[in-house]
């Protein structure tokens, strides 16, 4: 199961830590730019090309440091096909890499249309008698507002050979995400009406590590919510984004973790992808900078959380 | 302002529809299908082409009949970089040829994810001198389910010169979309606690037709939905999917309307670009089925709406 591959890598490493490859061009060092632009072209090809060399840098920097990331397809589609072909490149490299590959589509869609997504997402496109798979990946984030339609699609790939998961947004991490999810209806928070159906998604797609194959994304701005569903949902693995540049801490962050140090994992992407560009890492290049944030993050989990 | 335009291409037509271009390899005509295989490859490009040149077939049959169409991103991007090339150029065929051209984008994003996306679609990517707009549109739409923080940040291209405009799904189309939109709250339903953002976000952002910037999307299959929301809501600009082959029909999407005949647009895709697959329209070509699906949707819709 695709959950047990991700928990297995987390152990393996002791760091439950996705580093988010979510590229802008402010965060991508002066000189690479600028390499890119000569290779390329100043142009949406140019710029793509960057985002592609600055996340492979990354990968590598990062291999054997955290076991998974996070790829923010909004960041590459706002290039257009440039930007869309740089994505595909750095998804085939982390899974090269064997990071576990998670990624973030946010798409909402149901019906036929989330069926053409998830065919093209985890089952491939079939064109004459073969198949392409233009984005792999272990896993995607969706929105489930929409209700059942806009996830079922995606749940026979959830188990057989090459199985893979999901994370559905069940509480946001930014400021404004009271504005619906934390209404109440009868006794319950809607967020938690999301987190149910996310857990009724996941009926008899279990990983061995007890965790169900379709996960919850927490936000690390809300640690009553974050505690208050770990507490009501055992069986929901976590992830928790906005540690960091948004926000997030490690004493928040750690109420995502069962008793194991299990169960979830803390996304950061800014405060690492972007060190390179804080004093605290003055003098490191981007990869060094980098690693040198994730290690430090580390140390901040390891005060609360100890993965066993 | 954009919402202007729309109303205002719909009553130089007399005609409250938008044809979803939502393209999949079933509804193309094995002929342009094998055409394009054969220039292009009968790989992820080829299948791309055959997008490209269905959609700017169905443009070329639709101009003059319909004043709006919906590009479906997940149908291109389900195909890689290739789709989403295809999918740049439908867009700025579309835009050519005068519709007003909706993107579907169905992203839920935040911060400064969102302005990414914002940027890139409304305001174009800026890469030395030069900025770029890889997607010509008029309006996309959205999932608002993790509050304004998703919302905001396209806000400002609402106004100015070459406004442009939003729909937020308040309701959407499918049977599904009760198990979190429909729950209760206070004396909210879910849906209305989206429509009373909605509105909210179109503050000083209404065009001289009476309508805001800042559209919902109410699925055609909630007939008392859509009741309800024009009643309470009759400023909020309607468009109402579903209509055709989901199930909606004419006199549940005509409850969208205003008493001029105006302030919705009536969504069809399949029905529309698919008809040359039905048996009705046996021995027609894509182009002239299409066309033909569409009077006969208009007819139907004239029974209960005349846009005045």
């Amino acid at each position: 199961m695709s959950i047990d591959v991700l928990q297995a890598k987390i152990r393996k490493l002791k760091t439950p830590i996705m580093v988010g490859l979510d590229p802008v061009a402010e965060l991508i060092p002066p000189a690479l730019l600028e390499a890119s632009f000569q290779e390329k072209g100043c142009d949406l090809n140019g710029l793509a090309h960057a985002y592609l060399r600055f996340c492979t840098d990354l990968l590598d920097a990062l291999k054997g440091v955290v076991p998974a990331v996070k790829v923010q397809s909004a960041c590459f589609e706002a290039l257009g096909h440039a930007g869309v072909a740089a994505m595909e490149e750095v998804l085939a490299y982390a899974a090269k890499l064997k990071y576990y590959v998670l990624l973030e589509t946010m798409r909402t869609d149901v019906g036929h249309i989330a069926a053409v997504s998830a065919q093209s997402l985890f089952g491939g496109v079939q064109v004459g008698d073969r198949s392409f798979l233009p984005y792999p990946c272990d896993g995607i984030v969706l929105n489930g507002y929409l209700g059942s339609d806009g996830i079922k699609p995606y749940l026979p790939w959830l188990q057989g050979e090459n199985p893979k998961n999901l994370f559905v947004v069940v509480k946001s991490s930014n400021r404004s995400s009271a504005e619906v999810q934390d209404l109440i209806s009868g006794d319950r928070i809607i967020h938690t009406a999301m987190a149910d159906l996310t857990l009724r998604w996941s009926t008899d797609l279990f990983g061995k590590c007890g965790y169900g194959e379709v996960g919850a994304v927490v936000g690390g701005l809300a640690p009553r919510a974050i505690q208050n569903l770990r507490k009501r949902y055992d069986t929901l693995f976590f992830l928790v984004p906005g540690y960091g540049a948004q926000g997030g801490v490690a004493k928040h962050a750690s109420y995502a973790f069962d008793r194991f140090g299990h169960g979830a994992i803390v996304s950061a992407s800014r405060s690492v992808i972007g060190a390179w560009k804080q004093e605290e890492y003055a003098g490191l290049n981007h990869q060094a900078a980098a690693v040198a944030a994730v290690e430090k993050m580390k140390r901040q989990l390891e005060t609360y959380v100890t993965v066993l």
